[in-house]
């Protein structure tokens, strides 16, 4: 198999892989945090820096702004309207990186240890946009041109809810149109298992705000007085659920639907507990009891508190009984769970907790999902479970993931193609946390999974 | 009543209002926040104009450096060792001033509006210090020296706990020795009342740590698996008291002494929960529903979060699951309760609750003080109410104070004085809360009510 299609592109590729990592870490330098404002100049400048990548590819390229951050949006066409089209999802922006002082290395000055790449957005998403990038230029280098058509959308609001992109998608339903669609945006089980993703779960988020006396007032006089709006809070939030871990909002299991051992057959059904202690320094204890870790994680909906926030909070001490508390929650949702339906249980449920003296508040976020399911038998998912085991030598798994991409839904919708989660991310990369990481070994496997991939579908 | 001595000493200080301000407001603005490490020389640079100004008006003084910040000790003992000694006990360090945004005007640039001086410290306690200095003033302008000897002790301190005070007291036994001790950092039931304290409610303070995973993890890939700290954090801090605001901490009130029927027919027993709601927006909801208002604030203890922090708390939504989570605690302790036994039960408690895959840690600070009671009859107490009732013109009302001040059985045991707790605070003043104020007409009161009291106390 000295000349088979694999090798000759994983030469290519290691042939530049000084100048590809050079690329990578200008990609990385740029802090395009969606979610903080004071970003907004940043995330433009990380747009405006893909555009002139991907021209210089020789892609065309559009920006599609939107009233927060702009979609970038590039096609190449050359394979005629006779062959098929591949649509790929990718997004540029990134989570933001408190607690800073966690980090051992800045944020966004790239470093290399242990063949790891350190920096926000290593993985998610600029490291999967990345060899993105590189395998359709293998293609390029190697052909001069694809054997399919492609086009990209690769958005600038992913990690603050996609909240622009659905209203882009209706608009640019004929720029999107295509055959297939890969959203890379995934991770693997285990660095060596190639594996795909049949589905997400879904989501809703919002913000509860817990209202008491009309300031500040001190806990000494008032202790016994006013009813303390963090007591509020924690009272209101320990309700949502039970001793079990069973969320306790009427209604919310409803919609769920339970998976038959036919369906369950397909998916690879099991947590390496073990590997999860030693990725996260504690065993799985959260969640639903009645459930084995990875049903919870794979096809159980959650109801996490992802911050909280009331009182005095910095050094030393202050005997406040503050005048109002915070939280934010997230729902993670399985089919056939609606946002809407779930986010209107989870508000209506805690706005009758607000005990007297105290005025409850929840604001649901637009930004929301539905949870996914692809088809295991599509061409799509096919050609690149091939091109997987190809690159990783080892038959393909199919998986499914616990996060959500709430986009999902919308852009099958708005392309009418045939869906494919794809992605190697792993567990420990430490994703939306402090020192990210990616291994350069994946940008390499992720560069000729495309490439492959977009031969498989063109042969 | 022309030249009653009151007469003489009201005119001599509406000679200086203007004066007296001026001064006031250079006091004012120091931000002498003790607690914030930050603000280190400001809290010294706070000790040296009171330095300079106790030198200007006569005293002897003396800075007590402590680990923290330092103590400014003043004594005039002119009258000589027949006459008795009266110690003054006031703090010149202030609260920190965050939500620094909802502050009409900038905390350290003092402004009046409607009579009342709004700045941090206004009142607690630079405005209480401020008066205090004031009526020495008058005395010594009047009448060229005092009819006792006079010790002032001012600590720095008293907003993050008095840490250091203890220790220096008991080194300072000496110069600290007087007949009479006066606090002079309570206040009244309204503008109106004259009214003196008989007692505080103690204090413990303590930091609750709740750690899950090694490092903050992605809350969709992650939900249903880790532990969330937040849902910990809550349900334990949820754990602590019951429906009824019953602390559920074992042995918590077992040391919690009934009040007798005589000993409650000595006190004003009211709450004018109108009045409280007008003052604070809410009625009074809080603590125990077994207890009236009152008896919630005055006699019974109390256990409040007065910061919680965890996850997440910018603009916009990050879907993490955080790797710890904390909160801020303090109980409020009446007669007979030992803050060291009930740093203990909370914290062993506590510690019981966490669950699985996740870690608990309480760790009590060691400001912390015993719950107080005056003598009414004392020689102190009777001088002091019959000029709160001269300078008001009706009857001393006796009340208690639901607030803390640690250092008042150190204080009492060192100076080995009879003690009495005054001051002129209202419940809107708004102290540890953003526009904090006092009004000039208190200053006068104050200044007057210290005067005559020394006065009568050398008659």
């Amino acid at each position: 198999m000295t000349n088979s299609p694999l090798t000759v592109l994983r030469k290519q590729f290691k042939t530049k892989e000084e100048e590809i990592l050079e690329d990578f870490f200008t990609f990385l330098r740029i802090p395009s945090i969606s979610s903080e404002p004071d970003y907004r100049a940043e995330v433009r400048a990380c747009s405006d820096w893909l555009v002139e990548y991907l021209q210089s590819m020789g892609f065309k390229t559009q920006v599609w702004p939107t009233k927060g951050h702009p979609v970038v949006f590039a096609s190449h066409l050359q394979a005629g309207s006779d062959k098929p089209t591949l649509l790929i999802y990718n997004h540029y922006d990134v989570q933001p990186v408190d607690p800073l002082e966690e980090w051992e290395t800045p944020p966004f000055e790239p470093h290399v240890r242990n063949g790891q790449v350190y920096a926000r957005g290593a993985q998610d998403n600029k490291g999967q946009c990345f060899y993105t990038l590189q395998g359709l230029k293998l293609l390029l280098e190697k052909d001069g041109k694809f054997p399919i058509n492609i086009k990209l959308c690769i958005e600038g609001e992913e990690e603050c809810g996609s909240v622009s992109l659905p209203e882009v998608l209706k608009a640019k339903k004929k720029e999107l149109k295509a055959d297939y669609l890969a959203i890379v945006d995934l991770s693997l089980r285990d660095a060596n298992t190639p594996a795909i993703t049949l589905g997400t779960r879904g989501l809703i988020t919002m913000d509860l705000t817990v209202e008491g006396a009309k300031s500040d007032a001190h806990s000494g006089s008032n202790g016994g007085l006013l009813y303390n709006p963090i007591h509020a809070l924690v009272e209101i939030l320990s309700k949502l659920r039970d001793t079990t871990g069973k969320i306790t909002i009427p209604g919310f299991y409803d919609d769920v639907v339970s998976i038959s051992e036919k369906e369950r057959a397909k998916y690879s059904f099991i947590l390496d507990e073990n590997q999860y202690q030693a990725d996260f320094g504690v065993k799985p204890t959260g969640g639903e009891k009645a459930f084995s870790a990875i049903e919870r994680a794979w096809i159980r909906p959650t109801l996490e508190i992802n911050g909280i926030v009331g009182g005095y909070t910095g050094q030393g001490f202050k005997t406040v009984i503050p005048a109002k508390a915070s939280a934010k929650i997230s729902c993670r949702l399985v089919p056939n769970q609606h946002p809407d339906t779930i986010g209107k249980a989870v508000s209506a449920y805690i706005e009758k907790l607000a005990p007297a003296g105290i005025s409850v508040k929840v604001n649901l976020h637009v930004g929301r999902g539905k949870p996914v399911r692809a088809d295991a038998n599509s061409k799509v998912v096919q050609a690149f479970a091939q091109a997987y085991s190809e690159v990783f030598e080892k038959p393909c798994e199919f998986i499914l993931e616990g996060a959500s991409i709430p986009i999902i839904p919308e852009l099958t919708e708005a392309s009418e193609a045939q869906v494919v989660l794809i992605g190697l991310g792993l567990q420990d990369d430490q994703i939306h946390a402090p020192n990210e990481h990616f291994g350069i070994d994946r940008i390499e496997k992720g560069a000729l999974i495309i490439a492959r991939s977009i031969e498989l579908l063109g042969g």
